[in-house]
């Protein structure tokens, strides 16, 4: 008799600690990886759970040791592997078996392998697991996508791995197909997006006022007692009070300001154009990452056009610019959150998906690296108001909108003004300043397009497209 | 004999008027509609050119009518249009025709009809042709893709219909398979930041000063005599002087604000964010337009947040204004045509076309609607220094930065205070920004990642990947 409830294949980082994650639940779990001696070290250094997990050195054994109906998670590098995987399997998989991929896949990978599988007795499952190591160790954010039935019978375990927030387990099933894989890609994005805005902070601090990594991050740990408490900040803090063992530096000071990027954020920017829904602010994110790797570029451009002096705002009264960064860096939060859920309220109508919005600020509450006191916030809007067009006219963060834009609005300009980017925290105002007005510019695009390209335009008096201008356009 | 040098295959406006320009410069042109009436109006409307059409009922007359190797232009809407009319013309065009796809064509289309094609004796030629209906008719700058054999047989005619700057025909082959088209869609997102810019500019001008439309003309009139000078500043002045014949209004005003794409813009963002380049400009522009488009959730933000007065910046010098706004317009374009001509740049080494920038820029000169003097300037500056990384760090263009920069700045700061959306703008202002610092902020980033992910960084002293923190990330 078999005698794992589950397995697990691939056990990078995040695959061991999901699979000891999984163990000290008090779940048996089958664990396999394709190069045997991290199976071995895996098993030899699992301490007291050793007991509950069961090494396997052919995935032949491995599949043996599970009880059927099997749950496998497969958590390898995403894209080809997992496709090699799934059809590595296939063949010694049995009727019912589920075959999960907790890996960042893209979503539209996992719609396909869907499509690919729904006329074979595999159960396919696409489950975008947030929070790193730590997460996946002790509680992750996990966002499902696949049917009810797949769902209902790994929800046990699921939400046993997952964080908790007040009780509440940070696991859900949001949709079919690839609703979860999705949502983490969304996450991710807008992960992007406050980890930028964070930084343009610390750049303002740093290079506006000439301030040290220790007192910046003093900032930080202050704001994190705040409205801004949220792991982000948390670790901002910390890494902002690390010293360099090798050189007694800071050592924000000795990382090279060269940021990698594994794809997710830009797939949210890609998925948010190819639905005309706006998300200018992991836009920014990703272009900050992009010029960040552009660093002998850099170096040359700066060597030709000099920089401001690192005390560019030396002139503004410090503290009051911190007070006010605090409720610049919550309004272009509300920003860069806002344009997330819209996106995936797009994807939702685009997909069927029926996604639910309070249900995922609820599960990202605790769990996933953008957890945070906001996310409740925004989970008690949307549960107040579920048909809200948008985050930012719910009663709630109109509130917090109408309190902070005004912060935003100085912290943005003194330090276009001081030379200092700041281009997320700028989206957000742009955003907002877009959005709140009835009438915008656009009159004068159309006119434009018209003219030159006879395309059309409605009237303000008259709802008919495709009427007109006087210039001549006559398509 | 036949009797026709060319064909042409779809008569909506651009069609028409590309046969009418084919005929007008000596070509005998045979052309072809599915609705044969269109044929039929289209030849009794040529007038005197009408002697050099062959109006053709069937596309086997159609095809007979033109003398081979036969070159036939497929103007038709981009998409499965396009793949239907191939499927139709495959049996029956003969060796060494040239089938010329001028529709404004997804260039990944284009790539995979090359990859289809390639194995028949049928020659593709993927060509963007800009200019709207006055530059099919009279002079369009023409942008080809397709192999030197196959250009060379098309070149005269190309170049015969095509715009001139100083006498240089705006045609050119820009390298091989999707080369054309994809320099067609970084052009048609350039004008979106352009044309948002200006619309950001018109924004400023009516909603901060409460000027009327052609008051504000007569800025865009003068600009346009000045750095500004091109067809988008020219067709501006032109459309704010138009009053709207029913109301009696000046016709910007009876515009509703709600901006159409066709998806050129978002295809040149998602191009650019696959490769990693940034195009902040663009993504403006087209979230701009987004946001247009959502006209009732406008409206109800609007009674939520109210609005600033449209004297917002009565309180400014209103000259002065006006002047920092012309160079704050110089300054953003600086930025969007940097980001766009880097776009090509990385597409030119990721598709192996070997673009060269001078041409780009000098067939933009005249015929396509971003037709500029700004063009010109870039053509010499690229002229000078074909290999700078950017734009932005060519002699003459780093010297136009240096006296623009201040009054971009200037102009974003004083709209962002007063409430008016400057997205495009800004956004130039932040990619300069970020750009031309040496040391940026990446650095934060790269330690969170690795606080909570364990991504490892660079460390400034050592380029090794993947060192990690004393915070325990330990990959």
């Amino acid at each position: 008799m078999p005698e794992a409830e589950i397995g697990l294949i691939g056990l990078g980082v995040m695959g061991a600690n999901l699979a000891l994650n999984i163990a000290e639940k008090g779940n048996t779990i089958a664990v396999f990886n394709r190069t045997t001696e991290k199976t071995r070290d895996f098993y030899d250094n699992a301490g007291d759970l050793a007991e509950r997990i069961v090494p396997c050195e052919t995935i032949e054994d491995f599949i043996q040791a599970i009880r059927p109906p099997r749950p496998v998670i497969v958590m390898v590098k995403a894209g080809d592997p997992v496709d090699e995987q799934i059809e590595h399997l296939k063949p010694l998989l049995g009727d019912n078996d589920i075959l999960i991929d907790a890996g960042n896949a893209n979503f539209r990978d996992t719609m396909r392998r869907f499509e690919t599988l729904k006329d074979t007795s595999l159960t396919f499952i696409g489950m975008g697991v947030s929070g790193g190591e730590e997460g996946a160790r002790h509680g992750p954010s996990i966002m499902v996508g696949g049917t009810q039935d797949a769902y209902a019978r790994v929800e046990e375990v699921l939400t046993s791995i997952s964080a908790k927030f007040d009780g509440e387990p940070c696991c859900a099933r949001l949709g079919t197909d690839g609703a979860g894989h999705f949502v983490k890609t969304i996450h991710n994005g807008i992960e992007y997006a406050d980890m930028q805005m964070i930084a343009e902070v610390y750049g303002i601090l740093r290079d506006g006022f000439a301030m040290a990594p220790k007192e910046i991050g003093k900032v930080f740990e202050k704001w994190n007692t705040g409205r801004l408490d949220s792991y982000l900040i948390e670790i901002t803090a910390k890494v902002l009070a690390a010293d360099d063992a090798k050189s007694g530096e800071p050592m924000v000071d000795m990382i090279l300001d060269r940021a990698g990027q594994k794809g997710t954020g830009r797939w949210a920017v890609i998925e948010s154009q190819m639905m005309g829904i706006p998300a200018t602010g992991i836009e920014a994110a990703v272009a900050a990452r992009s010029l960040s790797a552009m660093k002998e570029e850099r170096e040359r451009a700066e060597e030709l056009f000099g920089l401001p002096d690192n005390r560019a705002m030396a002139d503004e009264d410090r503290e009051k610019v911190i007070d006010a960064l605090e409720q610049a860096l919550l309004a272009g939060k509300i920003g860069a959150y806002a344009q997330g859920f819209a996106v995936m309220a797009g994807a939702s109508r685009e997909f069927g998906w029926n996604l639910h919005m309070p249900t995922i600020a609820k599960i990202w509450r605790a769990g996933c690296i953008i957890r945070s006191v906001f996310l409740d916030e925004i989970a008690s809007a949307f549960d107040e108001t579920p048909d809200a067009a948008n985050l930012i006219v719910t009663p709630k963060f109109a509130e917090m909108v109408k309190e902070t834009d005004g912060a935003l609005r100085h912290v943005v300009a003194t330090a276009t003004s001081a030379g200092l980017p700041v281009p997320a925290l700028a989206s957000a105002l742009g955003y907002f300043d877009s959005y709140r007005r009835a009438r915008g510019t656009a009159n004068l695009i159309q006119a434009q397009r018209d003219f030159f390209g006879a395309h059309g335009f409605q009237r303000v008096d008259d709802p008919t497209d495709g009427q007109h201008g006087p210039w001549g356009g006559t398509a």
